[in-house]
Order: C-alpha cells, then sequence, then structure tokens
C-alpha cells in the first residue's frame, strides 16, 4: 500500500509523492494524519538543506508535529481504538540505553525521531497520508479540539520540557525571549507553571501580539532602543528571574545576561552555532545557562492539556494549507512577520 | 598608627609604603599579619593595570589572602583572644539588602571586597602588616598549620564553592580543567566531596604534578594530540558528569563540552572576556554552565579543614618572599610553568 | 490613644476592650484595620486556651489575618501613601540571626509574629481598630477585591509556601488531604502551579464543594468506604506525586501513604501532637515527608496574586461579623460542617 | 548439577543442604561464591520467620552479601572472565517497568531481590557454594582485597545510598543513629561524602567503637544521660543539617528532631513498624523526613571503592565462619553487643 507523503529530495526541492505504508504488526497501530505543523527544523531543511552539521543526504520525509485518526489496530493493541482522534509522538527512544534507563530519554543513543536527518539513513517524518507508528506514540486528543491543535502537543511539549528545566516557576519574573512558535507557547507554558510575571520580546509586533494571546503579561520590541537595556531591567544587578531563549541569536544572549538577576537561570531553547558569551559577567552573576532538548513524558502532558481545553493554542495557528500547496505553506512558514504556525491538512 | 603596606599606583607601579591603621571598635579585630597569597587578580592590577571595565583608578593596598595573629580585641570581641592566629574572612557583606537576607551574601549590593578595584573609591586589601578587622572576618586556625597554609583558605573556599555548584559529586566523573592555584584546590575539593575520578588537564607538566599532588587520579595534558578530544572522553556522548573550568580560555570550553555526558555540568571560574560557546551542542546535549564567584560560608569550612588537617595545601605553596620583595614576588607569580600560589610575608 | 481590640484573657473569654495604639515611629505606618480571618490558631487559643505546650499565659490580642486601610504613615516611609489599601503581613522576623540571613526567616530565632502565645510575653494580635506597623509588613491590593479578600493573604501564603515545598507540580497528580480554609488554599495554589491533578478530601460534603470552587479536579469523601483505600489510588505502587496534608490527622496520614508513588512527597501543613507513621513502608517506597511552617516570601505574592484578580478567594469566606460579635464568631468558625473561613469586620 | 547451600525452612530451621545448580546461558556466569555476610532481613527470617506483613511460606535459600570467582562465563559474555573475582549484585529489576525507564530501578514492579521472601516463589538466594548470573551482576574486584571485603559491597552500596538521599554533604554536621553494620557503614559513606563532623549514636560501646574505626568524629552512646537531649544539641533550634537514622527505634527518632536543626533532613534507613512522629515539630521546623530503600548504581560504586581501598570495610567485619557452622554464625550475628558483620566462607 502507498500513500502521498511529502518528500524533501535536497534544497528547496520538496514533492508530494506515493510512499510505502507499512505492513502493520500486532502491537501496531495504522493512523491517517489529519494536520501536521512545519517546524523550524523542516523550514531549515527545505531552505538550506540542513542546520550545522545535519544535512539531508537523501530523500527525506518532513513533519514531526502531527495528529491524526486511527484506522487500524494490531492485536495486542489496548491504548487506542479505530476511529480515535490521536496526537503522535514522534519520539522513539530505544528502551534500553543507559540514557532509557536514567529516565534521559530525550538523550537515547539510539533515537528515532520522526523526519530528522541526524542519522543516515535519515529518520523518516510523518507528513504522510497514512503512517504505521507504536502503540505507545499515541496520544487520544478526544474530540472537542481540532486536529490542528492536537498536532501542537509537539511543540507544546518543547514548551513544557524547557520550562520544567527553569525550576519552580512560582512567583517568578520571566522573560521570554523571541515571539515565534516556541516562544509562544513557552509563554503559555510559564503561565501554566505559576510564573508571576511572563515578558515576551521579539522585533516583530505581530510575534508580539501573539505571545500576549498565549499569555504574556507585557511585550518588549526589542528592535527599538532601549529594549532590554532599559534601566528597569538591569538595575539592581538584574530583573528577571528566569529567562527563556529561543531565538539562538547572539545579540539576544549578550542582552538577557545583564538584565538577569544574581544566580538566575536562563534555559536555551532556540539554537545556532558558535555564539559569544559574556564569560566573566555569567562568573561575577553566576548565572546558570541550561540546554533544554526536545521532551520525553511532556509529549503526553501536552497533549491532554489540549484535549482538556486546559491550555488553547489556535491563536499561534496563523495559515493551514492543503498538502497539494506544500511548497507554498513552506514559502508561507519562513516569512516571521506574519506568520507563527503555518500547518497542512492530509 | 602606620604600617607598611604594598600599594598599587598604577600598571607596574607596585610600591611598599605607610599606611594609617584604623581605629579599633569595640566590635573590631587588630590583625598582625603574617602571609599572603598573590592571587590572580591582584597579578592582573600588577600587570595590566586591571581586568575588563574593572581598572585601578586610585592607590590601592593589593591582597585578600592573608593570615595573621590577632594583636588586640575590642571591648565586645568573643570569637578570638590576642596571640590567636587567625585567616582573614576578605569578604565584608552589608548584611542588609535583598541578596544578603536571602543567603547570597557573594551577591550583596554594597559588598566591600579587600583589595578590590570594583568600586571607587576601591576597597584597600590586606597586604599590610597591620589591618583593623570585623571579629566576624577571622577564623581561628589553630597553631599546627603555618600562616602561609592558612592564608590558602581564601583560594580554597573559592574552590570549595565552585565544588558545591556542581551538585553532590559522589561517584561522579569530574574533569578540572587548567591546574593552576585554583584548579589545583579545586581537585582536592572535588576528591574530599566524594568524587570517583578527578581528571585535571593543563599545558605545563609542573601544574599537573601539583594536580596530582592535590589529589588528581590521572591528568591529560592538553598541549599535546589528542587531549580532550581522545574517543575515550567522546564516545557514548561524552565521559565527565562534571567539569569544573578553571582557565577562562576559549579554546579549553569549546573541547569540555564534547567530552560532557547529556545533561553534564560545566561549573565556570575562570573569567575572561566574550567566549563563543557552540550553543547547539550545549542545547542539544542539554548541557548546564553554570558561574561560580567567590564564597560565603565556605570560608569558615576551608579554614577549618586546614586547620584540622584534613586538607594539606602545602604543595600549592610554591614560593614565599619577605614583603621587601614584593614586586620580584609578582613578577615570578606571573611564570605560570614553575608557579602556583606564590605568598608574601610580612 | 486607645482602639477596640478583641482580647483573649483565658480559654472562652474573649473580650472587646480598649487597647493602647502605639506612637508612630519614622519607618512606620498606623493602618485602620478593616477585616480580620479568624485562624485555626486564634480558635485554638479561644476553644482550648493553647495548643499543645503553647498555651495562653497572659491577656492576648488575637488575630494576624488581616487588611485595613493606611491612616498616617512616618517621615521616612515611601512603600504606602494615606488613604492605600493594604493587606498586613503577621510576620516580623529580627533580620539579623542566622536563619534570617540564609533566606529561612520563618524559623528566625527572635520572631515576632501577630496574636501568637509562642513567646512570653506573648506577640499581641492585629484584631483591632488601629493598629502601627513597619513600612515593610504592608503590602497595596489597590482597589478592586475587598479588605475581606486582602486578608486572605496570610493563610493563601501559608498555602503557596507549602505548594513551594512540593517541589515542581508541571503535570503531577496532587492530593490534598482536608478541605478547610487550607487545605481549600492549597487546591488553588496548587492549580497555580500547574498541578494536572488535584484531588482534594474531606469528611464533609460542604467542605468538598468548597475545594472545587477553588480548583479541585476531583473530590473523595473519605467519610465513606473505600476513600483513598480504593484500588485505583493504590495500585501500581501508588497513584499520587505529591500528597499536601492539611489535617494533621493521624488516620489520614496513614491512608495516604499506600496511594502514593515511589518517591513521592508528603508536604505536612496540619499540626497535632504526635502520630503513628508506619516507617517501613516509608522506608520501602522512598517516601519524602516534608514539613511546610508559615511562609516567608509568599506573603507579597498572596497579596499580588488576590489584587489582580489572578486568584478568587471569595469561596471560602463563608461568613462575616462585626467585632462586637467576635465571641459568636469564633463559636461559628469552629463549626466545620458549614464554615470555611469566618471573618470579622472592624 | 547441585551444590551445597544455606536454606531456611522454618524460623530457627536452618539447613545446609544440596541446591540445584541452573544451566548457564549465553549471558550469564557461573560463580562459585566465596564469602557471604549475614544481613539484618536474613537475621530476621531466621530468628522470627520474616518481619511485618513479609513471611516466610516455603524453603528459601538465604543471603544477599556474597562475593566470589567466576567459574565460567556464557558465550557472549565480555565484562568478566574465568578466574575473575567478583562481587555480586543481588538486585534484578525487570528493565521495563514505568520504574525502570525512570531511573528509579530499585522501585521496579518486577523486582527478584536475592533472599527475599517479600514475592512468592519466594526470590533465591545466595548463600550457596555455586551460583549462575547474569552478567550485569558481575563487579569485578580485583586481587587487593578478600571475598569478605568484596561481600560488604552490598550494605555499603546501601550505606552510599541512603547518604545520597541526604543532599550534599559537604561541610555538613551529620548524625548517625545506629552503629551497627549499616550505621558504621554509613559513617564511611559520609565521611566519603564530605561531611565535616560525623557523630554516631549507640547504646553499645562496642558498636561506637566500630563507628570510630569507620570514621566519626565523635560518639554518643544514646544509653546514658543526656544523651542527644544535650543543650549543645538542641540550642538555636538544633546542631545537626542531618541525621541518618540506622535503628527503626521509636525512641530515637523523636530525640533526633529536637536536635535537628530547622529544615533539616531525616533519611531514614532504619526499618520497623509504625513509629510515633511528633508531628507539631516536625511542621514547625520543616523537618524533611526521606525514606531510603535498597540502592540501584551506587552498587557498582561501591564495589569500586572497596576494590580501590578507598574505604575500608574490614573493621566490621568481626566474625567468620564456615558453610558447616551457618546456624552458630545466625545465632553469633544476633548479638549486637559483640557482633558489628558476621560473614560466612563457602
Amino acid at each position: 500500500m502507498d500513500a502521498r507523503a511529502c518528500v524533501l529530495h535536497a534544497e528547496k526541492d520538496l514533492r508530494i509523492e506515493a510512499y510505502p505504508v507499512a505492513d502493520m504488526q500486532e502491537n501496531q497501530v495504522r493512523v491517517r494524519i489529519g494536520a501536521g505543523g512545519i517546524c523550524g527544523s523542516d523550514l531549515h531543511y527545505y531552505l538550506h538543506g540542513g542546520f550545522g552539521v545535519v544535512r539531508v543526504k537523501q530523500p527525506i520525509v518532513l513533519g514531526h508535529e502531527v495528529a491524526g485518526t486511527v484506522e487500524a489496530v494490531g492485536a495486542k493493541v489496548t491504548r487506542v481504538k479505530p476511529g480515535e482522534r490521536i496526537a503522535l509522538n514522534p519520539s522513539r527512544p530505544c528502551g534500553h540505553c543507559k540514557f532509557c534507563l536514567a529516565g534521559e530519554q530525550q538523550h537515547c543513543l539510539d533515537m528515532w525521531f520522526y523526519g530528522s536527518a541526524m542519522r543516515v539513513p535519515h529518520s523518516q517524518g510523518a507528513f504522510r497520508e497514512l503512517i504505521v507508528v507504536e502503540e505507545y506514540q499515541c496520544e487520544p486528543v478526544g474530540t472537542s479540539v481540532s486536529l490542528g491543535e492536537a498536532a501542537c502537543a509537539e511543540p507544546f511539549a518543547v514548551a513544557l520540557h524547557a520550562v520544567r528545566q527553569a525550576g519552580n516557576l512560582i512567583g517568578k519574573r520571566v522573560l521570554v525571549t523571541g515571539s515565534g512558535p516556541i516562544g509562544a507557547l513557552v509563554v503559555a507554558a510559564a503561565r501554566y507553571a505559576g510564573a508571576l510575571e511572563v515578558i515576551a520580546t521579539d522585533l516583530h509586533e505581530a510575534a508580539l501580539q501573539k505571545a500576549v494571546e498565549m499569555g504574556a503579561t507585557r511585550t518588549v520590541n526589542v528592535s527599538m532602543e532601549p529594549g532590554l537595556k532599559a534601566e528597569e531591567f538591569t538595575r539592581d544587578k538584574g530583573y528577571f528571574d528566569v529567562a527563556i531563549e529561543c531565538t539562538g541569536a547572539a545579540a539576544v544572549l549578550k542582552d538577557v545576561i545583564p538584565a538577569l538577576r544574581p544566580r538566575g537561570t536562563i534555559v536555551q531553547v532556540g539554537v545556532t552555532g558558535d555564539v559569544p558569551i559574556p564569560i566573566g559577567i555569567l562568573v561575577g552573576k553566576e548565572i546558570r545557562l541550561q540546554g533544554a532538548f526536545r521532551f520525553h513524558g511532556e509529549y503526553a502532558l501536552a497533549a491532554r492539556l489540549i484535549k482538556e481545553g486546559r491550555i488553547d493554542v489556535k491563536p499561534i495557528i496563523t495559515a493551514t494549507l492543503p498538502i497539494e500547496r506544500a511548497v507554498e505553506a513552506f514559502e508561507m512558514a519562513a516569512d516571521r512577520t506574519t506568520q507563527t504556525k503555518v500547518q497542512l491538512t492530509f
């Protein structure tokens, strides 16, 4: 059996073509994908053929933010039933390595993560009409949210994981730098976690507006002076208890440190190459710079919070196009001045 | 009353001259300084007139690693008696600001730290024959260690504070980069804290030898290939649980991250200007980069461990000169190929 | 100057009588109290003349959950102005002892806490028409909530402090045992902190109803079988990640442990005498039993969350009586089947 | 093939009899046991037929503290070779349940732990001449320590795990209550972890002497007044930062709490039935009571520290008898006034 899929052959060479659907084993589930969000990494593969040392070396089905409807289940499956709507966890750790047995599955030595060119052969993605997955990857999302909303479980899991790295946020002043899709969801996650103030930054007003819709208590447009250099943010050694950095931009990280209180935390989510860090100030203020990568248990939590309507992700979905218009959707997603999250339907 | 002091007037202009001894108040103690170690910051003031934005703008008595003998005590003093030998805590936080009331005195908004040009007028230092100090600054060191050893309480407090930032070290593999005076003391502190392996690096064999004397289980001379790039350190995503970075050198930090296991910690002690950090790897491995600055409660602990002979600091004291030869001592301290800690006697 | 106050002379001997108003110093504020909630400790003093070893040995003004309006301010006061409405922090740590300088002010060696018989002479309370307080005790509450709501800042601070002891609650299943005033506020605090499920227990339906109004996702009436012994709570070594125990009842604590997952946490808020604990199970499951006492920074946070309408405390205020009817109010407060929080107006 | 084993048929009915040796699979190792220590649980089975709800219901080979020499290895084994001396980890978690995948293997839902009657059929123990085990259970111990010392890896792993639950011990004052085999090893583990003071208690001088040999900085015989009630331990709200409770005796736990500083930690290792806890004081001082159960990663650490001579366990081995005299050895082990650890040889 074949089904249509969204396959990247090379930089800017994205094709909709038939892709084989695997046979379903007894612990597996066949899912008809309904919606899929374009992630920053999908976009990097499309626009630049990769990022850093990760390069597309063979045709790869893109996509890892998807949700759909169960079409059939293997004989031993109990978690879901045909007809049930699910969000699909794109992370498949091995379950046996030292990191899996330490509860640190996101660092699995043999990870398969959908739509990733980190390993060769590449891990094929989930922008397909039909896909066979493991039972444990399926998170039921009920009937009261759209599949587009359900597909946001993946980036929201990233946001929840990032927020968890910050420590307890009750009563804290939190800075979120960058109000793109991850930044906007981090704003929501920080509010959910009890942050007292969540101040979001961006260069674009449209993005800041999304941050407000997701719960930011205030925004700062850092394209204008003084931005984070304002005296109110830097006096008494810094205003913020926590910063969650979602841009990866060198200039941003440099401005964050003076605005952070001594012993404050920066959770770094945005990725990039080498960034110059003012080490003297980081030491003098005993700043903690903590990387945050993907998620593990947070996927189920994200799916449940969306399912129960406790988090409304609708504001970040700014455009939805059918799979036939995938190329257009990818081009659109590259425009940060107008788009937050662009999704495909299948 | 005047006493001889070691006063820096400008870069390379260090003079021994008379300096007034303050009147002693009822909660104060007059101490005859016996020994003082030359710290990296003293050396920076002497060689370069400062570091980063901190510049010597007026004559400053250098020195903050000192020990001596109590000569007289104020009426209300109970902690020490005349004739008692003490290590002198050079840190005087205000005791009233929000950081002091949070147990984070090293970030005091109104800190006086001996021999520091961070504020103007500068905080005068302790390389003087006689000094009047607060009672609470005096840590008794008994009679079984030399005043030179007692003067090492200050850098050892820095090392203990750094180690504390790393979290529990029981059974951990610890990398210490840089085997100068702080690095060598960090080795000792990590062993004291229960580290399973402590691997020290340096460019110089003499420094590595000191690391071994302080307890390193192994050393790596990073002037030779492959250094930390060896496959044994980088395989399975990294060998070390913790790195304590004492050089501030950009190249070192860059090599450390691949040798560190996912979710590992780098405690940054060495200071410098901007350093390029491979943010993508830091994020992908969820590394924690944690600054460590000075100390607070660790000073009393350091003094006690030295006093009780639980830590032997003698290996790091590589030269001792009388105050008259201070200039020679400072020049000598600049030679990292032969010296670890150079001390003055008064 | 005198003002009316609510003075307990002995068990069941509560009188409204004139009490002197102190002279106001330059850092002080004179407050006209508007509302005050009756706390469990007030009630214990009234009903039993004390609790445990704490006994009323001299006349004591009761009350520590109060809010009012600033009437006058000392010359140096900048934090509040006459006419401003405030919640009054009843906690006055010394600011100098080792606990204050470690950020653990609730354990101050010389604490003055309003309306407490723990020390002799007793710390006089705040159920008075007029009171002179320190500037730092005043938390502005704006104009959009009632003084009765503002007076709930104190018990809500207790709840926030308890929740903070539990560690990060994002995505956790939380059990709150006892749905009286503290339990109901703990429910709200746990929801604020991102708990996924908050299951509240009580013996009385009226109390459970209040828990639901404060945000409980589900309730269990433990006067009926099986209560927490239900298989859904005990299977696979226990359902809850965290329990916040607000009753102090021995039977409750005994039932909580089997329902808690291994390495789970019990935050103990309810106080009582000796309670038998099944130590073998606590060890076998590596349970953490953590006491939580009063609050420190959480008072300002509680006042702000109430001020900004982020927490609605109105459901717990079940009765409000004028000071003249204080005895009636205390008798009413003792009836847990109908009352949650009974307040006085002044 | 059969080999002699030490089988308990019922309370006080311990027999040396032939027991089958399993066939060795490709990932397995056949070990000739050389030494085995009698643990408190072995003794409870022998003296009382069990403890609490755990009862011996069928013949059970006792023993889980053993070391021996590899006799043969399966085809796929790489970790050890015939002739190699090893300590044998008696813990076999399933590797698949939610606790194993969270790094909390000691709470495995399907644990096989040698010589335990917790499940039926019982997990058979390791007091046998020959035993077939999994490769991963074998920890090489080299040639410089005796097999008796190597067999102490198991109780030392318990001690290390307990100490880890206490948080970072650098510079802390630690109380160890009970100086039997676990208490004495906890003393050593606390010293290894950097505790500043380790004060051990017991009712018997012989046990206190062992605590000193293992590193206690001081001892308190609690059979004499005032014991822990001494003013030096209770003033200023308590002397100790941490207590590690190894007796399970109600009276001990009651005395510990007043001697512990506010926000201090009790790690509970000793097991027993219900113990009355003064909850009011535990709350008022915000004490943390933390259970500690068995170990996981600490076994390999314990074996390595013994192998490398970093911990000397010889002082606790007070008697060694051949397997033929097992009954005599068990009777001897019951005498706490003269014995710490009694071992068998095979």
